[in-house]
């Protein structure tokens, strides 16, 4: 385990990829992406994923040379083809085209395909508040989610990010997986040997089990509301809608034929589409009403959210506190990296003739 | 109990708006949005709740006469005021609105502030399906729900309704509450003398229980995820998003400040915003991608999901498929109306001197 500053960090995942031949602007985009996730507490998938990206660039999989391409547009959306570059760079630009056409005509909405893993959904939807604009972004992912009464897997765990802006408050920024648990979580539960809650997963005959492990043996993550009962069909809805914007809307693969990110999982068979698919919006304020105005009311919000009467030792958070407190903390003392991701980096530093920081 | 033909009940609704100060085009509006509910299984929203709409008339909070206006536009969004009319006609009109915007720029948004009830979302989303668009529609309503970790009820159900067109198979119609359980579901319980499940309501200190009266005692619903282990911070999020959206982007009241639907309940103090408010949106799928090759590929993927290997004796379910088939069902047979509501349309029948069926 080390504590490595931000900057450091930041700085040799920007050379990796200069070295795995994305242009320079495109590589400090990507790092600040990928980190992004480790400044905001989401470690599953920050510097944990660096050797993933490394290895589907390796199969050929992804091109960091690639620059999206819009293949269609009218006032207030375009579809991009990501033409199999680095999800942590296409993102920001279909989000940058959302803002542009948000600021013409009220709103920008953006579908892309043939991309790949784009970060934090967060990341992206944040990018809207500068503008003063509620920002949105979502993503599909490799099927490991069981809909509703399913044995079988064919959804991601699909994630939503809503940013809207604030005035003296900070932000609400929304930013969840679809399920009732995200895959990282389960992780963590593995290496620690603990079994999961109820409600996270179930085994191969569709039955609820608390195995952490049982991904690998044909298990499932379950939907949002984990069961019939407590609503699961909703999550399944939710997920679906994120599978269907990004999906189909932009012409990438959607459900079971969505490409996995390890590198070693055989790609899914008669694809219907290129790549995974995102989603972006942005909604200008004004174009609703007064920016000032509304800021006032969700200052208004967000202090009787944070004051309500809570339950005895506890408080009710404001969605996007939690991560921003972890960012400031993170980037005045650093980021802690473990032994195996620290022995992955010297490895990668080798390879790509890059320099360590020790 | 007795079984009534779908068009003698519109009828019926119909002429009682009327006689309520409605215009002959809005009476019929707002009676086919209400019996919508009926006819698609959603028994809680469509003529249980019309003795409600006339107490709230009765009182002078809503007026039948009203006309919404927009107050605020941009080429693919707009505000409206709902002029305190009944949520029931005023949504068509805001949605029809963000279907026209979407014709010309490719996207349409509307906010609606000072509505009321609205019905069924998935009414109005499905309104974009014969334009070849994706339909989105949502409401803030008077809370009943806690975030996680609180013991105060500061959000509504905040229903959330899509409704995307495919090719051959019928479309995918996503609308639901973003709590675990609906209080329609809890009425019905009430009714049984039965216990909730686990993971739908907690009481007023804030712990977990199963009493399906617990909100007449300063109980609350749980979020979408039930509680914090199982996500319901997810639930909380999705909620709040469908109340800044609708609440707060519109000038409408947003959190603990929505006025409640009961007309016997006080009003809440200091609002901050005016009546009710919704959010609607329309998307046109040539906007992204030709619609023909869209409405392929959702067929292939309601084909894919409908036909999952599923768990022994279930099977999985397309959103929308239940509704439609009840839909169908009682179109043909007519709509069961149990005697206490038809003790209560016999009253309103006189009071409002018009014809009852018998």
């Amino acid at each position: 385990m080390k504590l490595i500053p931000y900057s450091d960090l930041k700085d040799f995942v920007a050379r990796l990829f200069i070295q795995m031949g994305a242009s320079p602007i495109n590589a400090q985009q990507g790092a600040e992406v990928l980190l992004s996730a480790d400044l905001r507490g989401v470690d599953s998938h920050g510097i944990a994923r660096l050797e993933g990206y490394v290895r589907l660039k390796e199969l050929g999989r992804i091109d960091l040379l690639a620059e999206p391409e819009i293949v269609h547009e009218t006032p207030s959306t375009a579809t991009m083809d990501g033409k199999s570059g680095l999800g942590l760079m296409i993102a920001p630009v279909a989000m940058r085209l959302a803002i542009k056409k948000a600021e013409q005509c009220g709103t920008g909405w953006v579908a892309v395909s043939n991309s790949s893993h784009f970060g934090i959904a967060g990341y992206h939807a944040m990018m809207a508040l500068p503008h003063d604009m509620i920002g949105i972004a979502m993503t599909n992912a490799s099927a490991l989610v069981a809909p509703t009464f399913s044995r079988e897997r064919l959804l991601g765990t699909n994630p939503i990010s809503m940013a809207i802006p604030a005035g003296e408050e900070p932000p609400f920024v929304a930013d969840f997986a679809t399920t009732t648990a995200s895959n990282g979580k389960l992780e963590l539960l593995q290496r620690s040997g603990q079994q999961t809650p109820s409600g996270w997963v179930q085994d191969e005959t569709g039955i609820a089990c608390t195995d952490p492990d049982i991904l690998k043996k044909g298990g499932a993550l379950l939907p949002l509301g984990s069961d019939k009962e407590r609503s699961s069909h909703k999550g399944y809805m939710l997920g679906s809608m994120v599978d269907i914007l990004s999906g189909i809307l932009s012409g990438a693969n959607y459900g079971p034929w969505v490409p996995p990110f390890p590198a070693y999982v055989p790609m899914p068979q008669n694809m219907p589409g290129k790549g995974i698919g995102h989603f972006f919006g942005a909604m200008r304020i004004d174009a609703f009403r007064k920016a000032q105005d509304f800021k006032y009311e969700m200052d208004n919000w967000i202090r009787r959210f944070r004051t309500a009467d809570a339950i005895s030792g506890k408080e009710v958070v404001i969605p996007g506190d939690p991560e921003r407190e972890m960012e400031k903390e993170r980037r005045m003392r650093g980021i802690h990296i473990d032994n195996q991701f620290l022995a992955i980096m010297r490895r990668l530093a080798d390879q790509y003739q890059i320099n360590f920081f020790e």
